[in-house]
């Protein structure tokens, strides 16, 4: 396990010096777990040419020493600015820092202005390396795509007419608490034409006998997210829904069908929309997939305009989707890894608005 | 309700000429929402001499034409800093921009290079003004204890051995859910010894016949939360335990009774951790309290480097504790509001750990 954060700070190192620093600074959750395994929150990692330093405080000590690799676990008394200044301190050739780009904007003041150092937000330092996916990242991710799958079963037995989506959302969440798991983000759980709004916030809606639901969910795993989009019909689907899950579907399809390493990601967005466009349907307004992993959203980005190719290793989700305001909204998302030959499909289930209804 | 934003631009914008700028840019949803109404994600928030700009994007137009009062709302087509810019060139006599010190450090980087202006990142502009609550902040507030309430009643009824820690902090949340509303934070139960760890995480362990339990949860209703925790025994409850948790309820109780206008919140923390002293525990490493309302974490704070003062519209938790090491952990936590003539305590409910007790 050791080796495994090794390796990823010596490519964090080696992007740090290539952008002419000589240390970098973590601040968010991801980040400081990705390079030391820690879990705890409000701590932050330097990572200088010899060492790696965890700075924590006295309620994290202990599992700090639990669970971080190959660091060395500074508990701080003072601030953590405070702390960073004594790193810097030490390290009299350290001028330049790498940073986040979403680091707060206050702290990178105070750490400039009092200890005489320039902090250059480059988010690729550790964002390029966290796009391709370690065996136990993918082990990780693996596990909450299968707790997603078994907590649509439990909750799909629940849906009856008159829960609201709120609740359906939260019996989707509780299943994921039975699997010991987290949520990776909040469940979007629509029920009719709440589909088709492209930021539906679950509300006191209630499910209708003869009804369209759009969930979107995802487990977390040891960090690790899932990200799933189902659409189905509840009681009678009408033609309507069924050409559009139908064409949504061949849109998934074709987009998936193009990942392979070396292909251009813009590529297989083209191919998802293309479908869509030729269907008659109005095409998507987001983009046709994204990177995940400890954050939800993540590099790689599969969109018109990415300049990202397939790489052995990425782990994104596909999802296309059909809206008709004011009447439903269908979007189907799967978790894809790119593997040596081409791809895996880690949320397996077969689609059809025929299957997926429901009866009751 | 419009007059009621406007009060409140009001205050942030006096805020913001006493700094010396001339704008400010708010980027968190806390302060996206205070300002504006608009509970969408994605968005921040330009106050100019005159006017009020929401940066949005089309996915959250007609949510913002619904939502926002008495701004103007920009729909942006470009990136955000993009649009930031354009407003800037707009207003020619913007040199100085007050910003919050979390604002990504990138983004701050790009707008100072590529506008010609300089931020400020001065926290106090706007979270000094949401410190006092005004009488819409307070219903929210209210709604959102209330549903804390009737979730723990719930979720009691299915505290049964074997149950997990997990599983019991989702019976919480999907309580919530039940109620239209959502988390305000994490929900961390704690068996045991659990307990006794300041940042415990829900896990596997499951409830025995006599057992230690500590919940710290909260709802949110409409983006403002509720923070409470409680802390009993299930089934028997050793000597010890007693004793600890009637200390704990003393130290509360010293905590809450010097709540008034004018009083130092220094003073009610020295008087929590004198009451847990001077019976032989060792006093909490935590502060005492701390304000809360769209963020869980708010300014005033109730500790013993605090320089604040209870002032009518203050709402903050008391939370002492007593954890013993291996053994169990016991907080109590209630949100109070500071009125005119006192305090009133929000989240009622006798306290005691044979009223507590589950029996099975």
């Amino acid at each position: 396990m050791e080796e495994l954060f090794q390796q990823r700070v010596k490519s964090a190192r080696k992007n740090i010096k290539e952008q002419n620093c000589q240390a970098g600074l973590f601040t968010s959750w991801a980040n400081v777990n990705y390079l030391t395994g820690f879990r705890g929150d409000d701590s932050w990692v330097m990572v200088s040419p010899r060492q790696v330093f965890l700075l924590t405080d006295s309620r994290y000590t202990e599992q700090a020493e639990r669970e971080c690799f190959g660091c060395k676990i500074v508990s701080r008394k003072g601030s953590m600015i405070e702390a960073v200044g004594s790193l810097i301190k030490r390290y009299k050739s350290v001028n330049n820092i790498a940073v986040q780009r979403d680091m707060p904007y206050g702290a990178s003041q105070d750490i400039e202005y009092k200890f005489g150092v320039q902090l250059h937000p480059i988010e690729s330092v550790v964002s390029s390396v966290r796009a391709i996916k370690d065996e136990a990242e993918i082990a990780n991710i693996r596990k909450a795509v299968n707790i997603s799958g078994k907590v649509l079963k439990f909750a799909l037995a629940e849906l009856k007419p008159g829960i609201t989506e709120s609740e359906f959302a939260g019996l989707i969440e509780y299943q994921m608490r039975k699997h010991s798991a987290g949520r990776a983000f909040t469940t979007i759980a629509c029920f009719g034409a709440g589909g088709s709004e492209p930021h539906h916030i679950p509300g006191k809606r209630k499910l209708r006998k003869n009804d369209y639901v759009l969930i979107d969910y995802g487990a977390s795993w040891k960090g690790y997210c899932s990200d799933i989009t189902r659409s189905f019909a509840v009681g009678r689907a009408g033609e309507e829904y069924r050409r559009a899950y139908e064409t949504v579907k061949l849109a998934q399809k074709a987009a998936i069908d193009m990942i392979a390493p070396g292909v251009k990601m813009a590529d297989a967005d083209k191919a998802a929309r293309k479908v869509i466009k030729d269907s008659g349907f109005d095409v998507y307004g987001h983009g046709t997939g994204h990177g995940f992993g400890l954050d939800i959203h993540e590099q790689p980005r599969l969109s018109g305009k990415s300049l990202d190719i397939f790489t052995p290793g990425h782990v994104i989700t596909v999802e296309p989707g059909i809206y008709l305001s004011g009447k439903f909204g269908i979007r189907l998302e799967d978790d894809i890894l790119v593997t040596e030959n081409g791809r895996e499909i880690l949320s397996r289930g077969e689609k059809s608005p025929e299957l997926e209804i429901v009866k009751f």
